[in-house]
């Protein structure tokens, strides 16, 4: 314990110098395209320095945003088998997660995030990552009809939040996990598995309409 | 117009007095129990001198909180008489609201919403009275379940904001207005006339799971 201790500064300012060369990176790039090479460039450092301060890339992003867990971790815990079911395990670790302490740091991230286009990015690419492309991939190839269903997933998702715990609408705000989650889990099911509307279903990418800049689905 | 210029500083004072009282008055009691009265007592002005500058109370509140446009006006331009299409109809005029040069005063009041606990407040009650509750009120007569239904419409409306102009996911932020009146109307017309969950409509007010804090249901 008593090692870990007085670090140097030096030790300190390049674990720093990375984190803020990861926030730079995943900003202007996204998650996907970001390569830990480099962000290890950017802090002038060499790659394996920033592997051994932070290990993967996944585990560098999470420190990069400050989330204090990995919500991908807890969707895969207790997921269900059944991708009909889908819906309503999306809500009901979305609410565990928020309404745990962690909420309230997960709240301080939106608060930057509406502030700071830099921190909106970084919250998109964040949980796209981690939340929206691995739960879409379990149900639909096709990456276009995936990129719709995951951005209306996202659009629910984070209305639910900022409802229940930013504005605090009621009978929302107050209401049981369980009833929220029999309320807003049909809705992430329908956008998960149910049919898309014409428009959205016959858009062709690059027509125009459908600009996914920074994004880059990778099948996971 | 030469008459309006050069105002005395004693009347500007006032106005932003009595701005500043309907602001208090608004996050504390909301939107339904904030009387003129108590805001030109807290202001220290005459109830007359608050009518003369702002008219209704519908007028205070909208200059309170800073909206260079009355939403429900908005809404009631053009809604349909058939409450079945209420649901792309509200996206429709929100999606035009937004994607407006407007849209960017309405982005810095939400940004203000998530970093302010009364900012927060004046939002969700602005939203509730001048949006979801005169759009509910047009298919449900049960306080309870519009209740239910307006803060489940206003999840899905606020993360469309959130979505679309705050964290930009694609393909939602650069596609075409009715492309996403396509995919998110059906969502908000489910919310406002169709079916609720069982715990939903079977909850009863005052059971601890309805805690309707400072919003009154009060008809329009």
């Amino acid at each position: 314990m008593t090692g870990r201790r007085g670090r140097r500064p030096g030790r300190s300012d390049t674990r720093s110098d990375i984190l803020s060369a990861a926030r730079d990176a995943f900003a202007e790039h996204g998650y996907d395209r970001a390569t830990v090479r480099d962000i290890a460039a950017r802090a002038g450092v060499d790659a394996a320095m920033v592997h051994h301060w932070f290990g993967t890339k996944e585990k560098l992003f999470q420190a990069a945003v400050d989330v204090p867990f990995d919500p991908q971790e807890l969707l895969l815990d207790g997921a269900p088998d059944d991708t009909a079911r889908l819906g309503e395990h999306v809500v009901r670790t979305l609410l565990r997660a928020w309404d745990s302490p962690r909420g309230r740091v997960a709240l301080a991230l939106l608060r930057s995030a509406t502030s700071s286009e830099r921190a909106a990015r970084m919250l998109r690419e964040f949980v796209l990552a981690r939340v929206v492309r691995p739960t879409v991939a379990r149900s639909e190839a096709d990456p276009h009809r995936a990129a719709w269903r995951g951005a209306l997933m996202a659009s629910q998702l984070a209305g639910l939040v900022v409802a229940r715990y930013v504005l605090r609408v009621e009978p929302l705000a107050g209401a049981p996990a369980e009833t929220v989650v029999g309320a807003v889990g049909p809705t992430i099911q329908g956008y998960l598995t149910g049919p898309l509307p014409g428009a959205v279903a016959e858009a062709v990418p690059g027509a125009g309409n459908v600009e996914i800049s920074t994004e880059r689905h990778v099948a996971p």
